[in-house]
This record gives C-alpha cells, sequence and structure tokens, in this order.
C-alpha cells in the first residue's frame, strides 16, 4: 500500500475540485492528476501541478523566431525540429510538480540532477515510516562483469535469494525496532517508556538503513526533466530508478505528446557518433567492408557503435 | 501603444477560452492573465502562466515538516515563518511565467539573474520593431555624487532637457532608417531597392541603439522573483528597471498575497545589521549616547545605518 | 584514522612537489594543501585545489565598478563594502575544491546545496570502506521542546547512553558483515565463497546504515561557500554538519582572510530586523519602554529579535 | 589596439611575478596566462586565472569509479571513455578564468549561458570606452535563404559594402559624440562645459549602438566550457561569437589537451542519429539503396543526414 488512507482522502477531494482557468490546460494529464503511480514495493509517483503543454514551446519558440511560422498544423514539426536540433529553452517554458516516494538510495542518486527544486520529508522534524525496499527475486543480480557497475544478466539460485531476501527483511527490521529505541517513540510518536530519555530523530535516523523509504516534492522544467529520463531511463542506470523514470515517460506522454514523440525519436532511441565513427559509417555505406582494425575505433567503441548499428557481425 | 492590434485579439481570444482544472488557482491573477500592464512608454509586462499560490508554499512546507501543522488557519503565521527564516525551498514550488516588453538596457541588467528560463526575440531571424525609450523630462537626472552609479536629485534645465531629447529621439530614428538600409529591407519586411543587396539582420541589428526595445518569455519560481524583486524594487535600482519590479510586486500580490506580505515584512522594508552594529543599537537601547566615533562603526556604514534605525541626529 | 596509510603517501607525494605559478598564490593556504583536517570520528575535510584569493575578489569589483579605486589599501574597504551591500559576484570569482569524508546522513544534507561540482564516491562500482561515525557521549542529547528540530541541552543518564551506543555500534557492525556476505565478497574485495553467488553492489549497499561514511570532492565558487557556512555553522544546525563547516572556516580564514574577516561581521555575526523590528528598535532608542504586546511582533519573534539585541528581560 | 598601454604594464608584471605552487600546473597555458589574443578588431580573450588540468579530471573519476585503474598510462583512455559516455561531472573539477572584451551584442548572445560567473564593466559607474565593431567586408553578408537566421554565402557589390561601412562608422562616431554631450563629459571623464548640466551615465549610454565594446571577467567549469564552445564554434553559429569560441579552443588545446582530444572526437565533429536515422543507417549499410521517399526522413532531416554521412548524392 503506498498511500495512507488519510492521504488516499486527500488525494480524492484535490481531484473532486475542479475549477475554472484561463491557463494552458493538458486533458490526459488533469486525468491522473494527484493520483499515486505505483513504483516498486512501496514507492510511488504522482503530478502534483503542472504549468504549461505543447502549446506553450511552440508559443516560447515563436517569440524568438518570430512571425511566418504560424500555422497550428505545423506545431508538430516545430517541435521535432527543436528537438533534433538541441534548442532547448522553449522547453524550459513548461514545469511540472511531482511528489514522489523512493528508497533513500535511489534519491541519493536522484538528487544528483541539480537543476530541479525540491522538498523532502525531514528525519528532523518527523518519524520516519516504517517501510524500506525488498527487491523481488528476479532482481536479485550479481555484479555485471562487463560494466563495472551494473548487474548481470545470471541470477542466484533459490537458496540463495531466500537467504539474500531473508538479511534485507530481518535488517530492516532490526534497525528500525532500535530506532525506535534510541528515540523512545514509537512509530505513531507515542512514547514508549516514561521513565527513560531518548536521543534526538537528527541523531537517531543514522540507524536506518539505505532501503528506507523517503518522500519529496520534486519540480523541473521539461527540458531538465527530459535530460533526467534520459539519463536513468537508460539501460546502464540501476533498475530502481528506472522503473521510476518508466513511469514518468507515460507521465510525459499524456502531458506533452508532441514533446514526448520527439523524445522517444531524438533522445530515447537516437545514437551520438565520433568523428571517427562517422568515417566507418561512410566508408560501410560505399560498400568497403570494415573491421574493428581497420576502423580506428577501440574495441570497445566498435562494439557499442555495432551494438547500435547493427554491424558487430559483420 | 505598448502592443499590437493583432496581438490584441489574441490576448482578446486566450482570456475568453476557460477550462476546468483541478490545479490551484490564483482568482485574481486570472483575473488578468495576458493583460498586458504598461511600463514606460512602450514596454509592458503581462503574466502568461503560473502554477500555484499561497497553499502550494504551505503545502510543500509540509512535506518537509510532517504532520501537526495543518491547521488552515496557521497557513499566514507558516509562510511568515519560512520567510523570516530564510527557508526557501518552499517559495520554489510556485513559477510564474511573464512576457515582458523591455528596452535592451534594462534587459541587460535583468538577464544577469541566472535563475531564469528566458526565450527573447531574435534579432537573427526577425526584424527589430521600431520602438525606442525616451524619458520623461522628470527623470533626466545628472550622475550622483554620492553613489558613484545612480542619478541625483537635481534636475536639468528645461533647454538642456530637450536638447536631450532631441538628441536621443534624432538617433533612435537615425539609426533605424540606416537599420532598414542596411538589410535593405523596412520595418514591414519588404525589400526597399529589388536592385541591392543588404547585409544580414544579425549584423545590421548592431546599428540599433541600446534603448530599443526587445521582448522575452520569462520563467521563474516565486524565490527567486522575490530575490530579483528584492535587489530591483530598491531605490538604487535604475528607474527603468525599478518600475518593472514595481509592476511585478503588484502581480506578486494578486498571486500570492500572503507571500507578498511576508515578502514587505521581511524583505522590502527589512534592515540588515552587521555585527558592530549589532552592539551599537545594544548600547542605545541601554541608554548609552553613541557616536560615530565611538561606534566601531565607518562614516559611510553609520550614515546607512543611521537612515534606516533613524537615529542620523541624534 | 580518517586517511589510508596509502593515501598519505599520495598526500605526501603531492605535497612534495612545488611549480612556479604566474597565478595568484595563497600562502597560508598551500601550507596545508593535501593535508587532511580531520573531522568527527573517522571525516576529514581537504583542500585539493583553489584559484584565486583576496586580490581576484578586489579585481573582479575594479571591471565593474572601473577606475578611481585602485590603491592596494583600499582593498579591505572594497572587500567589506561589497559583502555589506551584497555584491556578491566578485566573490564568485574564487573557486576552492575540497576533498571531504563524511558520514551519509550528513552527506544528504549538504548535498541539498546545488550551487556545487560534485563527484562522489560510487558505491555502484566499488565497495564501501568498513567505517562508520559514532557520536561522543556529551553528543547523545533528547529532541528539543523548542525547535522541533534539533536537540535539547539536556543530556541522558549514563546507562541510557551506553545502550545508545551499543545499539549503534552492534547495529553498524551486523548491517556490514551482512553487506559482505549479500555481495558474497569482503572489505577487501576479495571472494569470500567461491561456490557461491552474491548480489550486486549496487544493491547490497542498501544494507548499510546511513551513518556509513562516503567521501567526495566537492567545488564551489567562495560566494557559494560563504552562504553555505552561514547555514551550516548556525547554531540551528545539526552538530554532525557544524564541524565541517567550522573546519572549512579556518580553511577560508587561511585562504582569504578580508573575505573571512567581512563574513564575520555581515554574515556570520550579523542580524537580519524586519520592518515592525525596525520601529521596534527606532522606539526603543528613543527611550521609549516597549514589551512584546506593544511591539506589533508576535511572541516568537520577540523573542528571536530579543536575543539578537539583548533586551528580553527589558 | 585590443588593449591599453596601462594594460600592457599591468600585464607584463602580472606576467613576470612567479611563485612556486602545491596545485597542478599547465605549462603552456602558463606560458600566455595574462596575455591577451586579439579577436575582431578591437575585442581579446585573455586567461586570468585557471584550475586543475588533465590530471584533475581523472582525479575526479577515479573518486567516483574507485580503485583498479590507477595507471598513468591511462589518463587518455579515461578521458575518452568520460566524453563518450557523456560523464560530465569530472569535467566540471576544471575551472578557467577569462577577460573579455566583445561588441555588446555579441555579449548578448554570451550571456545566455547560465552556468558561468561574470563581472561586467559597468557603464552605470563607468564611462564607456569609443571603441566599437565594424566588419571586415568579406564578412558583410546578405540573409541567409536557407537557415531563417544567418548569412548566406554571396557578397554585396564593392558599392554596396562601401555604404555599409560608411553607414556603421558614421552612425558609431555620431552617437558617442552624442553620449559624452548628453553627459557632458568626455571619454577621459572631463567635464566639457562647467556651465552645463548632463544626464547620469545609466540613462546616456542608452544612446550607444550595440556594436560597442563592452569587457567582462567571466569564470567557467571546463564541462560547461565545452558545451559553450560546441554550441559556439558551430557553422550555424554568427561569425562575430564564433571568431570567441575558435579562440578559447585553442586555450583549451594548450590547458588540458587530452580533454580537447576528446572534444574534438566526440564533440565538435560528431553527429547525433536519430531512431529513425539509425534504421536508414542499417538498412544502406545492409547495402539497401535507401532514398528520401523511403527513409522515413523529412526532406530537411534527409539532407541533414546526408550532409554528414556523405550520401547526399547517393
Amino acid at each position: 500500500m503506498p498511500i495512507s488512507s488519510e492521504q488516499k482522502l486527500e488525494v480524492a477531494a484535490s481531484r473532486d475540485a475542479l475549477q475554472p482557468t484561463r491557463r494552458a490546460v493538458a486533458p490526459e494529464l488533469e486525468a491522473i492528476l494527484y493520483e499515486p503511480i505505483a513504483v516498486l514495493d512501496h514507492g510511488f509517483v504522482r503530478v502534483v501541478d503542472y504549468m504549461g503543454d505543447d502549446s506553450a514551446i511552440v508559443q516560447a519558440a515563436r517569440v524568438s523566431y518570430g512571425k511566418g511560422t504560424k500555422q497550428v498544423s505545423q506545431d508538430r514539426g516545430l517541435i521535432m525540429y527543436l528537438m533534433r536540433h538541441w534548442h532547448t529553452t522553449p522547453f524550459e517554458m513548461c514545469e511540472i510538480k511531482l511528489h514522489v516516494k523512493l528508497p533513500i538510495f535511489v534519491a541519493r542518486q536522484w538528487i544528483r540532477h541539480r537543476t530541479a527544486n525540491v522538498n523532502e520529508y525531514s528525519a528532523r522534524y518527523s518519524i520516519m515510516d516504517k517501510e524500506f525496499y525488498i527487491p523481488r527475486i528476479e532482481h536479485l543480480s550479481p555484479q555485471s562483469k562487463q560494466n563495472h557497475q551494473g548487474r548481470s544478466e545470471d541470477g542466484l539460485t533459490e537458496l540463495e535469494a531466500a537467504r539474500v531476501l531473508d538479511i534485507l527483511k530481518t535488517d530492516s527490521q532490526n534497525v528500525y525496532s532500535h530506532y525506535e529505541e534510541l528515540m523512545n517513540v514509537d512509530a505513531q510518536g507515542n512514547v514508549i517508556d516514561e521513565g527513560k530519555t531518548g536521543i534526538a530523530r537528527e541523531l537517531a535516523r543514522m540507524n536506518l538503513t539505505l532501503n528506507y523509504y523517503t518522500q519529496w516534492y520534486w519540480k523541473i522544467d521539461l527540458h531538465n526533466l527530459m535530460h533526467f529520463l534520459m539519463l536513468r531511463a537508460d539501460a546502464h542506470a540501476q533498475y530502481e530508478i528506472r522503473v521510476y523514470a518508466d513511469a514518468m515517460i507515460d507521465i510525459l506522454n499524456k502531458w506533452c505528446p508532441l514533446a514526448y514523440e520527439a523524445f522517444t525519436e531524438y533522445r530515447m532511441g537516437s545514437a551520438h557518433v565520433s568523428k571517427t565513427g562517422i568515417e566507418v559509417v561512410k566508408r560501410m555505406i560505399g560498400g568497403e567492408k570494415v573491421t574493428q582494425e581497420t576502423s580506428g575505433l577501440t574495441k570497445r567503441e566498435w562494439d557499442e557503435m555495432g551494438a547500435k548499428f547493427g554491424f558487430c557481425d559483420l
């Protein structure tokens, strides 16, 4: 259950209140406004507010590029053009605000994107909820041999997996009961033993593990959102942040469908080719049989490029 | 006339279209949405979009500070508290987008505030309008003797003022007709002489003077907007940017009246007192007669502080 | 021991290599360059590089303010003036790079300052060291009753404190041995059991507690450093980040002694007085007896202001 | 003469003073430190300070990626890898400070790059120098028909060019003498007519044209510098800013030769290929004859891509 019953009532109340506005409205996004989209075992993403839509991108671009590009039929072409040529400022004219619940180790990666506004739940003021992330068995993978940072394709035996889950659950529960004991306050905020003195919340929190959930309001413009999504929806990103990125790509699609389309064409599915790589493609197109040895590329680059352009086995 | 008749129609059309939304709505701001507010002789500010209101500040703060501060009656107190203690992140959760028309020399000061998004009219693509700023006589002031950057209180003679206005107008008109001649294109975009070749717009624009008007879409969060306003509505700011700041303070009042109140109390009318200045106040409150010589302050600081706290003539 | 013996050799080697430069040099900072300054039980701060000194601030200011302020004797006055009037851009012209080792829960506060560059030790690539923070007994304080976030002055009994330390130590050690078991790799990177498969580092790290140490390179300009220090050396900041701020204030003093002096006068020891607060001071200076009731200030503001200006018991 | 004789003496003095430092030193950059590199008719770029070199990038990357990549022989490979995979944070660990003199219309484009620190010569405090940019005849080109913003290849007739230069020179001189008259102060700061009152500098400056030179100190990290250079050294950038970018690329080469090499391979000479574009390349490599019609690309994209990969005339 990613959201408390109290929060559920708030969400329902917010969703019911319809007011007239003169601003741009994104109907598909309105339809899911405030609704939590479940991610991982206790996490969620929900859209709390937004500003602008596809037409706001176009409007801003036309301030820059002036008259003569006014037909509505050209909106799609203009957005595709802007994305292709990295004219990023018009995309900055849209803004979105999300409420996200996520494990602390995911939050630590996420926050590295600096061009955003954040208000995080404060464990100095408030008691952390007893909610921690436990991976599903199919996501328990060993260290990758290739890329030094990710996971391999291979899995663990059933017995090994069971032991992993047992450790994670037991330790998570153990540190939380100690967290309560350290504060002498339980999860509901009640003093445990009136005759004792606990330590401050800001201190006790250090006993929690990194799989505990935190939450924040996170506000970002469309350009920087897409930059985040490009990096974090990538196959090399850690699974536990990728699922958040995937959920947000769906949100993007509901919010600005044309920008989403351009994002898919020119960012997510695209390739960056080096100077030497361009020469390789030219030679191949010209009919030449190029090998890694004759390409001028390192083995690693050759493989990376081959995987993108399908010539690995040529 | 700060806005073209074509733009007027657009504004009217945008204003008429009311749609339902589940988002927070600021009714007083809706009432002026899209409407240009005249500034200087040809400039304007108009609100094109916004996100959030006072309640969004409170909502974000409560994510951080947790439960137990939920009464609506406390919204005002919470916003005052946040502003007083420089807890700035909840104010970043509101965003506003303005369309501004302003002289280039004002735009050059304005753009120094980096934490904003901008799409400016491009003089590489488009022909600059023939609109330039001419000050009113009462704003023609000589260089200040005191602060080395502003204007003095004294004025010019009527004759001197007339000569100043004449220079400004004549030169402005002169450089524009040459701008057209350089491009071989007139203000409406028509070729002047089919038999001639003009130079590119990106080059010809260099012949325009800095009082020519440009325009941009400018998007900023509430925290950074207030920082901008604090600096640019200050008495030491140049008059020509101050009038824009003043117009935006009115907008702030319509948008987030509680944040506006806190801004007035803790920013616009406030004073910053140095370590030594605190000692001076303490001694004065204690009944001691302090002079600049015994204060530990320089003459300049003493005067600045005396002006704020009214003890200059003690 | 905050630094490994291997690192010690690197530090010594770096410190020995002297090369000539035409750049500005800060001799007192050179004297401690690369040397770790111990903070908390296993943490440190060390200066790895820097750019500019007090003269760089002055030089940048003089580009803006032009000729006629050239005497070297005026450097101090100019820096005091810039700080007093919040002319912040000249301070941005100096830059410093620090290597910091700090507990993760401190790192999470620290990273909220976005205007800095960071490279953090990656627990996706590398195995975390077995180093965790255990507070000293005198820092084990209960939750503050007043400010809802900090610690109170009162302490725990000897027995209570012993129990707290025991929990923290035991859990920290426990989660680390499980961290090793989860990866099937020990702290030195050796496989524990060749017959078993462990999980990836990026997953296993989630079992560590927030008092584990991480490290990063952190680069920031002087203006933003001072903003960080003002907030984090404040009495309301958590003790565990305040000690880092204190260490960096010493560094600031060695790097830019004039900026340090101005920082002490106009930031650290200063007060911000509201519009209503100014009126209160004026009346008090005028000899009037003002009480909280007649002040126009709330009880809380009155107390905060009284504490600063010493009239609480008037 | 891009630099005054007074400044020349300062430069010479700065260059003579050699001091020992323990910091990283870039010898080729030291060799040109403080020396103005002439750009356009009166502009320049000169390096005033810097922090870090290629080894600082490597050092920061190794904090993140940990042990086991320590051989010096791998520095080049690591920098190439970081650049190829857009791991940008290690490049942010180097910083450079430039003193630039540039026409105002160029400064207006330049300042759009927000992630930098700037101190500009203030025309509120100081009198602008009588220096304005006049293009060379070979740079007087008409508006491009293709890209709507740049210049075409075609030139003007000798007569047309002469007229253009005459307008630019005459107007530039005219507005400056009026600038002096408006202030009643000449270029040297002397009052022109003791019996008259002029207007403040902040007002008079508005009569200057956009080809007048301004100057600033500009400080930026290596990552953001390369982003600036990629955009501004591009063939689509305006000639007058491109020449500054070209000068800075030479500086980059002297400062961080390995980063320069990676920049050349993966940024300047590279291509970005869309999802559909990848399919086109795959089909062509596979021997298929693809035309624009069968490619799935628009005419414009087909041409852009064909120009990069040399299949326009296939």
